[in-house]
C-alpha cells in the first residue's frame, strides 16, 4: 500500500491523527506525510489540519482504486484497478495491459475519455461523471464462442441497475436501456489465434451522473443517464463494485445459462425489430437467441433469419405478459 | 526510394557507374553516395570500385525489400515490406504495425527470430537461412469465419513449393509436409470485435536453406528443410514473392473454394488420424472438412466428430488413388 492509501486508512479508522503519529506508524518522514496529504487534497479529498492533527471531512466522487477496492466482493474481477483522470480510450489501455500480460480481472477506469470507442469503429462520448471502464478477461475458449461473453456483460449491468431500483432492459446484442433510451453500451474486443482466445477486453460505457446536455444533440434523444432516471446522482464506486460482482458470477456460468439470463433481462425478444446488417436489413419478430447469442428473426412470410451482428431497432412496444 | 535503393537500380541497369554520375543523377552529394555504398556493402552487397566507378558483383542472399520488390507480381500482398536482420517475433511486430494502422498486405520479414512463436503458445526455432515472415490482412469478416483464411495460407505455400518441384502436402490444420516431415508452419493471430475482425496476422515459418542440425534434436526427426529435400539452396526471395502471389489469389476466393483447394493439397483426408484436443483425443478416419475448415473424423463405430482445433497425427500411410 502506498503512503497516501495508508494515511486514508488511518484517518478513516481513527478520526483525528497527528502528522507525527502517521509518520511513526508508517515509518516515513514528516515531509513524506505532508506530501501524501497534499496529493490526496489535489485529487479531491478534503483533509483539515490543525496543531493536533488531520481529519478527513470529505471523500471525492472519484473511481480511485482505494475507493472501489474497499467495496469489492470479488475474487478476480476488478482486483487490480488502474485509474486515470483522463485517457484516450480505456479499451485501448486495457488491451495494452493485456498484451503485457496483466492478470485476468484487471480493470482500467478513467474519469473522462478523450477518444472513447463504440462498436464498429464508432466514437463514444465520455464526459466527467460517467463510468468508463474496461475489464481484461482471459477465458480458455475459441473466438467463435466469445460473443456469449459479451452478453454476460450486459446481464451484469442490467441486474446491477435493478438492484439500485432502475428498471433497465437489454436491446440485442448488448445495449442497456432505461425507458427505451440507451444508458450503457458495451464494446468487447478480443485477440487470439484461430483456435483460442488470448484475451478479451470488455469496455463498459455507462451514462451515470452527468447532465444529458453533455451528450451531442444527435444522440441525446435516444440516450439517458442514471441521474436523470433516478432524480439523483448514483454512487458510482458502489455501482462499479456491484457490476464486477455480478459479472464475476455470470461469467462463470455455462453459455446456455448466460443466454437464459440475457433473455430474462432483454426487451428485444417478442418484439418487432429491424436489424441493419452489412448485407442489408432484416425485419420481423425477434423470436429467440440461438446457442451462440445470434438473434433469430421471423419475417411476415414465416421465414426465419439468424442475425450474427448489426444494429437492432425496436419497432413495436413491449410484448405483454 | 532511398539513395541506396536508387544506387542499386543504377548499378544493375548500367554495369559500371562513376560516383559523380550517381551523385548528379540522384541530386545528392558525393559523400552521400559513398555512405550509401558502404551501407550496401555492410548488408552483404559486393560493390567493387576503382577510379572509373562502381560495379555490383554480388547480391547477398537476404530478403531485403529491394530484392523481393522486383520479383513481386501482386497488387496488395507484400507491397510494403519491413525487413529485420533479427527480431523477437515477426508476428508480434506485424501486430504492432497493424495496431498502428498499416495497410493490408504489409509484410514483416526477419533473417532470424529470437523468440519465434508457434501455435498454442509454443516456440518456433528460426535460424538464419529460413523464411520467417508475417503478413497483415484486413478482411471484412467475422472472427468465426477467420479459420478458413489460415487454410488459404497453407494452400499458397504448398502450391508455391509444387512450382519449384517440391511435392508438399498439408496436414490439418495447416502444417506443410514434405515426405511426411514438417517444412513449414503457419501461425494466424487476429484482433477484433465480436462481429468483425480488425486485422489478422499470418505468420509463415518456412525451413528453407539452413542445415537440419540447426534445429533442436527433439524436433529434428519430424522436420525437414527445402535444401535437404532439393539437394540445393532455394532462392528465398523468389519463393517469398511467389507465395505472396499465390496467397493473394486464393485469399480472394470464396470459403468453399479455399476449402476445396486445401483438400486437393492435403494428405490428411482419407487417412487414419489421431487428433489431440483440449478435451482428450479423437481417433479415426479423417473424412472431410466442414464449411468452416473443421475436420470431420469418423471412428471405428461409425460415429462422426467435428474437430475444431488440436494436434493431428497421421497414423496410416497415404490413401491410394
Amino acid at each position: 500500500m502506498n503512503t497516501a492509501d495508508a494515511i486514508l486508512d488511518m484517518l478513516r479508522d481513527k478520526g483525528k491523527v497527528s502528522g507525527e503519529a502517521i509518520a511513526n506508524r508508517l515509518k516515513v518522514s514528516r515531509t513524506a506525510v505532508w506530501k501524501a496529504i497534499n496529493t490526496l487534497r489535489e485529487v479531491g479529498y478534503v483533509i483539515e489540519g490543525d496543531a493536533k492533527g488531520y481529519v478527513l471531512t470529505r471523500t471525492p466522487d472519484l473511481l480511485l482504486p482505494q475507493e472501489v477496492n474497499g467495496l469489492l466482493a470479488t475474487k478476480t474481477m476488478g482486483r487490480r484497478i488502474e485509474h486515470h483522470y483522463t485517457i484516450g480510450s480505456t479499451n485501448e489501455r486495457a488491451r495494452q495491459l493485456a498484451e503485457e500480460g496483466c492478470p485476468e480481472g484487471t480493470l482500467v477506469i478513467s474519469e473522462v475519455q478523450e477518444t472513447g470507442k463504440g462498436r464498429i469503429g464508432r466514437s463514444w462520448v465520455s464526459p466527467k461523471g460517467g463510468i468508463w471502464m474496461s475489464l481484461v478477461l482471459k477465458p480458455d475458449i475459441r473466438p467463435r464462442d466469445a460473443p456469449v461473453l459479451t452478453l454476460a456483460g450486459g446481464v451484469a449491468v442490467t441486474e446491477a441497475l435493478s438492484r439500485i431500483g432502475v428498471q433497465a432492459t437489454l436491446k440485442w446484442p448488448n445495449d442497456v436501456l432505461v425507458n427505451e433510451r440507451k444508458v450503457c453500451g458495451i464494446l468487447t474486443e478480443m485477440s487470439g489465434e484461430m483456435e483460442r482466445v488470448h484475451y478479451i477486453v470488455m469496455g463498459f460505457g455507462l451514462n451515470a451522473n452527468f447532465p444529458l446536455e453533455d451528450l451531442p444533440s444527435e444522440i441525446r434523444s435516444r440516450s439517458t443517464t442514471l441521474r436523470k432516471e433516478m432524480g439523483e446522482a448514483v454512487e458510482r464506486k458502489r455501482l462499479v463494485a456491484d457490476i464486477m460482482k455480478g459479472f464475476e458470477a455470470v461469467y462463470g456460468e455455462a453459455p446456455s445459462s448466460i443466454i437464459e439470463r440475457w433473455k430474462r433481462a432483454s426487451s428485444t425478444i417478442g418484439r418487432t425489430v429491424q436489424v441493419v446488417t452489412k448485407k442489408g436489413f432484416v425485419k420481423g419478430l425477434a423470436k429467440d437467441l440461438d446457442g451462440t447469442g445470434a438473434l433469430i428473426v421471423r419475417d411476415d412470410a414465416g421465414q426465419e433469419t439468424t442475425v450474427y451482428s448489426g444494429d437492432c431497432q425496436h419497432l413495436s412496444g413491449l410484448p405483454e405478459g
